[in-house]
């Protein structure tokens, strides 16, 4: 049985047989692109939750009656004004010890100019980097990556 | 400023400027396993928050005044009842959209009996699998992986 304690805009949190707290949110897609000659694909961007910039790839949630497929291409299309051929590469729960939040990770094949514009509360900044470099400077502390940040990597490293 | 809408414990709900959810969790650590023969070695267990059974490597929260590594030392003997060298191959925020978690991910090297009991509350079975395999079935929808597992699974698969 869940009680819940908030339900918010994209979360909303839950104590399960009045044991497990459960945080309730929004299904995500994240989209690696790859360029043979610039590397990687990631967008900079403060995050209120660690109080830090993150590099991350393109990321955003799945809204109601979308698929992941359409979620990702509006937020790649929004995000980095970009389109392309989908292909997944993986799907995952974030974090299933508390909370249900599943990511569907794409790598975008032959990407092209798109028209989209990022969400009013978004500050967003396109960056291509070597995604060794990146992986680099994570373990070094020095930058922030998400998981579907650091899937990406991995899978542009081993591509 | 955060209004803090609930404290529990292993996480907490606050809104930051009267617009971001965030959930402060604590921080936690992953472990791959890898055997020549045997694959990597994976937890199978149910995971309230999904309402699912999860394979993933072995997990678990750090405790107040533990570092990291200690962490995954006391994990790695209480899920496993292993030991060995720890070399840390990622660290990285789970969801840095909503919240605060950060993941250290260690390989395990040369991995050795140690003594250990996993918590009350755990139901775990250990499973050695092919890794290649893990993630074909995670993407096909009918394992469910978590984040750290992913990661763990693409650095079996290169290395």
């Amino acid at each position: 049985m869940r009680r819940y304690i908030y339900n918010g805009k994209i979360l909303s949190l839950a104590i399960e047989d009045e044991h497990w707290e459960i945080v309730e949110h929004k299904d995500a897609v994240a989209l690696l692109v790859k360029d043979p000659e610039r590397g990687v694909l990631f967008v900079e961007q403060y995050r209120p939750a660690i109080g830090r910039r993150t590099l991350e790839i393109p990321a955003g949630l799945i809204e109601p009656n979308e698929s992941p497929e359409e979620a990702a291409r509006r937020e790649l299309a929004e995000e980095a004004q970009l389109g392309g051929r989908l292909e997944k590469l993986a799907e995952f729960y974030t974090s299933p010890g508390f909370t249900d939040e599943k990511l569907y990770l794409f790598r975008v094949h032959e990407p092209q100019p798109a028209s989209g514009t990022p969400d009013d509360d978004e500050d967003l900044t396109i960056v291509w980097r070597d995604p060794a470099a990146v992986l680099a400077a994570a373990n070094r502390g020095e930058t922030a990556i998400s998981a579907s940040t650091l899937a990406g990597i991995l899978f542009a490293l081993e591509q």
